[in-house]
């Protein structure tokens, strides 16, 4: 793995922090304020530029007691200024007093800007729920 | 709209026009056949390099009569040698004697080699239905 891979990578776990410690202003830090960004929730419509993500993130971290996130990668590729990575987010989460958990197909594509790496788009749609076999390796490896 | 821009849409365009003439070898044309490229069929786990993602198209065109894709272009963005478009895809299909129809989101990356512009990752998932007011504008515009 390339450095600019690592950094790459340190850019989408700290988007999945920022996540997970429901703080918009680590949100804040992660994306690019741009109004070509875009934020695709499971099943919403697209978010188009930086103010209506910023507000989707603000609502949900307000209705969110607490999410836990566990993340597999499944490809990090980088040409130039841009790069993208694929990942499954297994979702933990208790929202108005319910419990839920979601299993995550994400595609999340970067953009470097003055060295550093900020997400630009967020695609996130759910996937076909793991074997319990298949669960029970992932705990193994 | 630059002429890039217009290159990448006509990519994105020749993408649906492959799917549509249920065409293998126009779809052959349209991606970059490397072990680096995604897809994400709605509801499907990702598949990994160009060899699973060809043999999905062709498990889908041998299973389908006919498909019929209205594309609303939402976004083109460009940075550099990559690109992507996000879209709506309102799909009438038929496959095994049954009529269906479905509204997706997808994003689509483009990476240009040797001038040209190839498909490198298709992340599609189901969307709201839109309102019938929605849909009434849509045919009026």
């Amino acid at each position: 793995m390339t450095k600019e891979e690592e950094n790459i990578l340190q850019a989408n776990e700290n988007f999945y922090r920022a996540l997970q410690e429901l703080s918009l202003e680590a949100m804040e830090a992660v994306w690019l304020p741009e109004n070509w960004v875009r934020c695709i929730h499971p099943g919403w419509e697209v978010l188009e530029g930086w103010q209506a993500v910023r507000e989707s993130w603000q609502r949900i971290f307000a209705n969110t007691q607490f999410i836990r996130v566990a993340v597999g990668v499944q490809l990090v590729h980088v040409e130039h200024s841009m790069a993208w990575v694929c990942c499954t987010e297994k979702i933990s989460s208790a929202a108005e007093g319910r419990f839920d958990s979601a299993h995550i197909q994400a595609t999340n594509v970067f953009h470097r800007r003055n060295g550093s790496w900020y997400l630009v788009l967020h695609h996130a749609s759910p996937r076909p729920e793991p074997w319990p076999e298949q669960s029970a390796e992932e705990v193994v490896q």
